[in-house]
């Protein structure tokens, strides 16, 4: 069988995402959370995920709880981010920011409640490598995120490894385990997945005028984006496997205006 | 060996997170989660964990990392709630709340990062149950903290297992799991674990003047609480074990008035 396409990965995500069973004891926090999780986002963390287990010859279905997760912790970062308290960010993608349309406090709950849901997840496995990974790659991000909000910014890339490229290299990991890839057979795909953080990074500062971009100018953020496309796809070729739709993803990372 | 006493449970309890490892790239945030947990609070989840370990046959050095997460969730939900957005408490036990002190957005993160290391503790466990119970009844907590925060109260008793009843029967569960004591052994324990909640949140209730002494005055609410304490106990003499220190626990519960 053919390996599916970013495209038809991207919609194995979404409808997947909408019928995703929440706990009913959240009761009237339930829609909080939807409203979230229901943002209009790309998705490329959970794609991402399913992509590397196609990848490694697992099957799709069997990632789908782990990609779930992985987008659950982006999902929660996102509304605890956007609040008065950190970022204050009223819009998110176009939209009212999930505070701004429930209130404060039920946003911060429902982040809360993202977080846990996406433990409940990584917790479907029988074995705990899976929640033990995302576990110390959220943790990361929460450093990363603390190091940003503080100003803690004199070294960028350490900034971003932990902020941006935990989560990345997380949906990498997640993936293999997905397709019970052994640990000693991970390195080079974890690596790519290293890269393919620092590039969405790079990407992300180029498209709003910050980070990277404002500290090296867009040519030379634009410069390291490159560099870093660049060495995702030698690790990739280094990677005995059908990486073909991983190196389109890698492309389109490379390339994206949004 | 007789059972410890629940004052040396307690003693174990701090000695343990006092010196807890927290993960290395929390940074700077890592005195807030610090502050939040040497907080002077009772211990009474984590003593509980030990406590049912114990009586159960198992080691309680077994049971310090559950016992250890239980912890964490709990001074998660206060560094939470107490923030602006949600209950508005600048002071917790005597002491100035955690966002007072490092700002809202110190304690949002902080409070974040206390929840998954909750989990990375519950992780340390070979076997995925402790980490499931943990997330199922942390679940549970926020959706009871969402009905307390949206004046959902018509049914006091429902809000108060989930906001304080499922992190209590938790404590029973994760005791159990430490002790490796099968499902099907488990239902007396649980069922003990489900009353001593509900005692905590009547006399809770009580000392506060609010929830059920608000409802059926202090008297009534008393009364309640005897029942618990009292079903507490029963479930207790059916456990074929010596619960002699779990009954003190329910003793100690009954009559606290701090």
């Amino acid at each position: 069988m053919p390996l599916r396409s970013l495209d038809e990965l991207r919609d194995v995500v979404e409808e997947h995402l909408v019928g995703l069973p929440l706990t009913e004891e959240l009761g009237g926090l339930e829609p909080v959370l939807r409203y979230a999780l229901e943002s209009g986002g790309k998705r490329v963390r959970p794609v991402l995920c399913l992509a590397v287990t196609e990848a490694a010859g697992g099957e799709v279905e069997r990632a789908l709880p782990a990609a779930a997760a992985i987008e659950l912790v982006h999902t929660f970062s996102l509304v605890h981010d956007d609040l008065p308290a950190l970022d204050d960010d009223d819009l998110r993608r176009g939209r009212p920011s999930t505070h701004v349309v429930h209130g404060v406090g039920a946003a911060l709950l429902a982040g809360d409640a993202l977080l846990v849901e996406a433990f409940r997840y990584a917790l479907s496995y029988e074995r705990p490598e899976t929640a033990r990974e995302l576990a110390a790659a959220t943790l990361g991000m929460i450093g990363g995120q603390f190091r940003d909000v503080t100003g803690d910014d004199a070294d960028l890339e350490a900034l971003d490894r932990l902020k941006t490229g935990r989560l990345f290299a997380a949906s990498v990991g997640l993936g293999l385990w997905a397709a019970e890839v052994p640990k000693d057979e991970q390195t080079a795909w974890r690596a790519f997945g290293e890269e393919l953080g620092l590039l969405f990074q790079v990407v992300d500062d180029i498209l709003d005028s910050d980070g990277f971009a404002e500290r090296f100018g867009a040519g030379g953020a634009r410069e390291l984006a490159d560099r870093a496309a660049d060495r995702a796809r030698t690790r990739l070729a280094s990677v005995p496997a059908d990486t073909s739709v991983l190196g389109e993803l890698v492309d389109s990372l490379a390339v994206r205006n949004a």
